[in-house]
């Protein structure tokens, strides 16, 4: 497991919203606080979404770092740094959506390979 | 500002290393403990690099939520979540850059926008 210096820096992460699977369609939902930083990303066709594994937030699974890629026993183990694997020291992933629409602090996007009720830290165009 | 509530999550990041710039040339030089992470990657011509825009890190900046696009003007103010703005709620960083070489915990690269520095957080493939 990795050793943490205690004199090391440590940044923290609030998060933005979530992402909200319901029937086949997917929203980002912004806490009501952020919405102002939605203005203009309607005239856009995608976003680059920031989130959270939540669900792998253990040190154990922040202190794997070699995988075999997609889990896949066949292929060669890989470091997570040389993957998008789910585990990984800081657990963040990124997926580039497309924007279906922008209403107020909800994103309807095409899809995103998350679960419902991931955390999202931040948007960028 | 930003309010935060006490019962909302947070979810902390570690640097794994750093970007270093010295003499016209760049490095994204990790910290011993992970430089397990980076088996394979010399197989690839790119990595996307996160960092962190730590002389942002202030309540003060990190509760911006519009701008002007690059800093200029004449550009109509907009979210931050529809830029790239160096200030936003979470300060992540995000540039794909291309691979020199990578050497034990040394990844040499062709630039980054980033100060010699800064603290990278992940890097994925």
């Amino acid at each position: 497991m990795t050793q943490k210096n205690s004199n090391e820096p440590v940044y923290l992460l609030h998060p933005i919203g979530e992402v909200v699977k319901e029937n086949d369609r997917t929203w980002i939902v912004l806490k009501e606080e952020y919405q102002l930083g939605l203005l203009g990303l309607d005239q856009f066709s995608s976003v680059t979404v920031i989130y959270w594994f939540d669900k792998n937030d253990t040190p154990e699974k922040r202190s794997i770092l070699q995988v075999h890629p997609q889990g896949n026993k066949q292929k060669p183990i890989r470091g997570v740094f040389a993957t998008h694997s789910p585990v990984r020291p800081n657990l963040i992933a990124i997926s580039k959506c497309k924007i279906i629409s922008v209403q107020d602090k909800k994103i309807e996007i095409d899809d995103i390979d998350a679960f419902s009720g991931s955390p999202v830290l931040d948007l960028k165009n």
